[in-house]
Formats: C-alpha cells, sequence, structure tokens
C-alpha cells in the first residue's frame, strides 16, 4: 500500500498564478480583440546580453568537439563561474570559493533549503512572502492544515505593513531559521543596514539561521544599501544567502543561481552537538543534484565580463525606469504605492477598500492590465498589489494610460 | 537554536567517488608518469552530435532576440519536447502529455521522487543500487543508522546474484514503494518481459509503486526486450517511469531528463483516500523546480530529429562496441564479467577471493585502470567490479591490453 505524502493535501489547490490564468484566459475568450497587457508574473522581456549568447555559443561548440568535450560537471559549479561570483559578488566578503553552491535556480534553492533542518524546527517567514518559502515548509510536515485566516500553525509569520515599511523585525519567540527576501518579492521594499544588523544581532543571540534571499540585489540603486548580508558584521556565523542570475542577466528561461554557506553557519543536533550547515548541504547538493548546465554556467559567468557587466546593467537600468515611470504614473492617478525603487516591483494600495482580488478583475476588465492579488502572498497582501516592471517601454506607458484613464 | 535535520548523520563521511578519487589521487602523485585510464564513473566521452549543437546554438539566438525571447518555460516542459518524447518513446503506450515532467537530471528527479511518500513508507531497494535511491531515503528519515552489515534498518533489501542474474524478485514482505533500475546501474544487467511482469503482477497485488529507472533504456540491443515498464500490461495503474538524455544523448554535462507519472498511479491518504501520485508530483514539481534551460530543452528535442536519431545511435553503437570488446577482451584475461550487453558497464566478478577495493587497488597499481569497487553500491556488490565503456577506442583496447598482461 503505497502510503503518500500526507503533508501535500495541506496546500489549497487553487494556487495563486494558476487562478490569475484561469481568469484571464476567460477574460480573453469573452474578449478576443483585447489587448491584455502583463504585469503580473516576475518575468523579464528583454533578450539575454550579446556577451552572454556569444559565451554560450562557444560553449554549445566546445561541446560539439571531442577534445573540449565535458561530461559531468563539479556539482558544486566550475571554478571558472565560483571565483567570477566571488571576485565581483563577495570582494573583500570573506567567502571562501567552496563555499559557494551553484545551481539551477533559487526557486530550486528556497525550496530545498529546509531539508537541512528537524521535521520539529521552527520557521519564521514574513507575510505577504514568495510563496515556495511556506509551501516547501508544509509539504515536509512543519505545520497543520491551512487555517481560516489563511495561515499555517506552526509557522511563524511576522506581518510586513506600512508601519514597518513592510520590513517587519525579527520574531520575540524561538525561531530556529527564518526566510528574508530583501530586495523584497512581493513588496519590492529594501532592507536598510540597520534593520539587517538587527536580523544579524538576533540570529546570533538566539543561534538562529537566516535565509536571506537576495535574487534582486543587483536592482538596488542606492549605494549606501548593502547588497549582500555579510556586509553585516556577523552574519558568516548565522547566514545563508541566494543569489540569481533570473532578474540580475535575464535567466529566467536559461536557469542558473547560487547559494551561499559559509562554514561558520552552525546548526545542532540532537545531542547538542554544533554542526555545520555547510557539510549538510554540501551532502545534499552532490547526492540529489548533478550541477548546473555547462553552457549555462558558461553564460553566467560572462555575465561577470567587462562586456557583459555592462550589457547587464543596461538592461536593468531600463526595468528600472519602467519602474520610475509606473511609480510616478500611479501617483498621478492617485494610487499610493510601495517599492520599485531598489527593486522591478510597486506595491499598491488598493483604494476604496477594494480587495485586492477586487482591483485584480478591475484592472483585467476596464484596462486590460494584468497584476498580482496581494493576498495571493499571503493574508498580510490583502489590500495591495503587485506590479511588476518587466515589459517593453510601450507596453509600460500604454498601461499607465490605461490606468489613469481608469482611475485618474 | 538552529535544530539539523539529524538524519544526514546517518549516511558515512566516505563516499564512494570521492574516495576513488582520494585514492587516485595519491596513486598519481608518487606516479606521475603514469598513464591513468578511467572507467570508473559512468561518464560519456564523444562529442554532443551535430544535430543536437545546431538545435542549441538556434535556441542561443533566439534567446538573444527580442521577439524570440523566452522567459520561465512550463515547469513540465515545453510541448515540443514533450510531443518530441511522446511520439518516440511511448508510441502506442497510452501516455498522456501531461503525464511527462521533464527536468534537469535523473539524479534529481530519483532523489526527490520518495518525497510524494510518507515517511513511514517501506521502502525496497536492490542490492547493489544506485546509491541515491538508498541515501535519499536515509536523509528523509525512513531508516535507523548504517548497520554494521552495510544496511540500513527499516529499507528492504532485494539482493542480486549470479543465480537470479543481479535480477532479484520483489518483495515478500509488504513495501510501499520499490526502485528497480533496468538496464541496470551498476550491474549492467537487463531484466527480461517475464521479470517485469512479474513486478507489474506484485506491485498491483499489494497495492505498490514501482519506480523503473530506465536511464539506461538506450542501450538495449535485443528488440524483445522492453525498453519502457509502461509495455507491460497494468503498468500504468503502478508505475513511474524515469528517462535521462545523460547516456542517451551525451547530456552529463549538458543536463535533461524526464519522469513519466500515469495519472492512474495511486497512492493511499492516512485516510484511506486514493490518491493520484500525478498530482503530488506536480505540485511538487511546478513549486521547488522552474523548469529545464530553454536551450537544453530545444537540444533534446533534436535528438529525435531523424539526424538526431542516427547520430546518438552511432554514438551508442560505438559505446557497445567497446563494451563488447572489453567482455571479450576480460574473457581471455580469465575473468568472468555480467552484463555490458544492453547496457554500458560490465560487472566483473573478482578473483582468488579479492575483495572489491583490493581488486581496486591492484588495477589501479599494475595496470594504472580505474574502476568501481562493487562494494561502493551495497554490501551485495562485494566482490564485484563495475568497468564502464565510455571512452575511447584507443583507451579502452590499451585498457584490455594492460589487464591481459597483468592477469592473463
Amino acid at each position: 500500500m503505497a502510503r503518500i505524502n500526507e503533508h501535500f493535501a495541506k496546500l489549497p489547490a487553487g494556487y495563486l498564478f494558476p487562478e490569475i490564468g484561469r481568469r484571464v484566459r476567460a477574460y480573453q475568450a469573452a474578449h478576443p480583440d483585447a489587448k491584455v497587457i502583463r504585469l503580473g508574473i516576475g518575468d523579464v522581456t528583454e533578450p539575454l546580453a550579446p556577451a552572454i549568447t556569444e559565451a554560450m555559443h562557444r560553449a554549445v561548440d566546445e561541446l560539439g568537439v571531442r577534445e573540449t568535450f565535458r561530461g559531468y560537471g563539479p556539482e558544486q559549479g566550475y571554478d571558472f563561474l565560483v571565483d567570477a561570483i566571488r571576485a565581483h559578488d563577495y570582494a573583500g566578503l570573506d567567502i571562501a570559493a567552496d563555499e559557494i553552491f551553484v545551481s539551477d535556480g533559487s526557486k530550486c534553492d528556497s525550496g530545498n533549503v529546509q531539508e537541512l533542518f528537524s521535521l520539529g524546527a521552527r520557521i519564521a517567514v514574513t507575510d505577504p512572502v514568495y510563496p515556495v518559502y511556506v509551501d516547501s515548509n508544509v509539504m515536509a510536515g512543519r505545520t497543520g492544515p491551512l487555517g481560516a485566516d489563511g495561515r499555517y500553525p506552526g509557522l511563524t509569520y511576522l506581518v510586513g505593513t506600512e508601519a514597518n515599511g513592510f520590513q517587519p523585525d525579527p520574531p520575540d519567540e524561538p525561531v530556529d531559521f527564518a526566510y528574508l527576501c530583501s530586495p523584497n518579492n512581493p513588496t519590492g521594499t529594501v532592507a536598510t543596514r540597520v534593520q539587517l544588523e538587527r536580523w544579524v544581532a538576533w540570529a546570533r543571540a538566539n543561534d538562529a539561521v537566516i535565509l536571506f534571499d537576495a535574487a534582486y540585489e543587483s536592482y538596488i540603486a542606492d549605494p549606501a544599501l548593502p547588497h549582500s548580508i555579510y556586509e553585516i558584521a556577523g552574519a558568516r556565523e548565522c547566514a545563508i544567502e541566494l543569489r540569481s542570475f533570473s532578474k540580475r542577466a535575464g535567466f529566467t528561461g536559461v536557469r542558473c543561481a547560487f547559494m551561499v554557506i559559509p562554514k561558520t553557519v552552525m546548526g545542532v543536533d540532537p545531542g547538542g552537538k554544533r554542526v555545520p550547515l555547510h557539510a549538510l548541504w554540501s551532502r545534499r547538493h552532490t547526492t540529489k543534484f548533478n550541477g548546473a548546465s555547462y553552457v549555462v554556467q558558461r553564460g553566467a559567468a560572462a555575465a561577470y565580463s567587462p562586456e557583459g557587466l555592462a550589457q547587464t546593467r543596461a538592461q536593468i537600468a531600463f526595468y528600472m525606469e519602467n519602474a520610475r515611470l509606473l511609480r510616478t504614473g500611479l501617483a498621478a492617478a492617485g494610487f499610493t504605492s510601495f517599492g520599485g525603487i531598489h527593486a522591478p516591483y510597486l506595491w499598491l494600495r488598493t483604494r476604496d477598500g477594494a480587495t485586492s482580488w477586487e482591483l485584480f478583475d478591475r484592472l483585467l476588465g476596464e484596462a486590460q492590465i494584468v497584476g498580482t492579488p496581494g493576498a495571493g502572498f499571503g493574508p498580510g497582501g490583502e489590500g495591495y498589489f503587485r506590479l511588476s516592471a518587466f515589459n517593453s517601454r510601450a507596453n509600460i506607458e500604454e498601461a499607465i494610460g490605461r490606468i489613469q484613464r481608469v482611475f485618474g
């Protein structure tokens, strides 16, 4: 009798993005001529930079010749990529090459990282939150069934509000492992140095571990803001960091990311012995993963070449100009919004007491614009709405015009 | 206090391939001029087929142009690949497109699949066995600590012996989920139709689920042997199948594979309700994975074009001629071996009561050949030794000559 993992049943059937897809398809079926502009899912639209495609072509050529063919690579990633990451992203930050684990995506890394912790570990997430952090812990069995309040018993929720700038403080109760995303998906807000210092101090005082998801760090515009948690003294003792090439180099369909685990981040076993999480992740990564594609790793490394840096920075500047236009255009239409300065997401406050799904339906029905209802990111997202700056300039300008006509 | 997953500590520190690497490095340091031939790890050596590199180049070009750029793809894989898989690998076998899940590798799939089952589920593996099946279940907590007999209490071991042709029968005791690999890694032997019928009958009679790992199916030479478990009546009710492009198309560094889960394969929840495993895997795949690279999927699809099929079949024929030469060369040196007819692996019996590590050390020290000690695949592998046929013809011939000189 094949007994199943009973925890999957705790996840609601109607997941956020399929439900959005259903409503958009229904609208388009009823209005076949409508030109729908999609600012919902955070997917890039600019093509890969020439430096990257050139590197990928060279890699494909290498694999087509016996003398330069490569089979299995190191599961942790090739030295050429790890060294480039270290030199550019962690210069002066005391991160060793073997503390960097290349992967095929931050979604995988952020879903898999919970395997390092006991099933009895107490997990903290923000609310609103990137759903993978929550769902992967539900599937592992660390929660009860979804409550009527939209929360899973067993998780600690830290609510992001306008009052705290959507950057909640660390928890008061004991927690083993906390997920922190900055620049934040979905709110587009960013943690300051002082806020990160508070998190690191909390983790060290409580012997807790932080997962710092910095998938959007390349969108930070203010040089005073930290890009890495390791810019905070003491973070090497308590923090794991995620980075991704998805939004930084247009790799959403190419697939490359990495996780940093300093050897000094410790967990504790049931006998009270301190164990480096690095050793556990190394075992997990080499046992259940077989390395990112060689061609992809060559493309990712090219994002660090002088040409690659210039080209990808220009893409990011393009998206951030989209975000600025959206922000000012929405303000002119009377909307209050947050984020969008150090991240490609705007977090809109709904108006007239509308729920986030009501705003979704109105934007789709009256302006043919698809966004993401805040409630899809947790109960703390109710009353808010996420718009993405990933699109062509023409579509962004068209979207602003429509919103101003409908709501202005 | 970050409480860790205590089950990782049950895994021995000295993993098979790192230990092999350590001994080879030590030998080479002491004998810097020795020309070591590596027939250990099962990694391909022939370059990618031209049809595949051409498709990958085209895909890279598409990603470099705004009009043809693609971001996030479907987590389950693009239709162009899924349809090619279905048409070529499952023609007439009643597998729907949405029952195929493209991934970045069979190592990942075979490590992740256990997440579908209860932590209390009883797991059966063969011995010798591909280590990922065992280790992923140990990490999940389904076993006790490694016993002095080299086995984990809580797992059901089915021992492959010369008497059963290294194809053990299904278990007598109740089991929820069984891993079956054919053509087999490590033994290179293959299950017959009658043997697979027995497995399917057992699974249906016991309401159990089989994972059929067919990563090496393209090496099957006899048209009477099944390539897919779904060639067996009733398998749609009880079997999940894995396939990979690694050995079929030289993708060990490119990374692409797929899992087939018919919607008719059921598990049972704690309330006794029957639940399709397809729904659980779909949730797992979309929550913790973000699709294989677009460039890689285009390359994989090209393996099914007329040119791609011809070119990859020629590569497989080349490796299998290597296997034939090894088989006859080893027999001439007085070795008894198994497998190597429908798989690129030979399973050698050691001589004069040597352990598998003793043969390893002798082959390395006297013939400068690296293989894999059978004991690394479980206690049932003691007294045996795996040699891979993946190498150049010149190296295979040189290896045979050395073995004949040392042992002949």
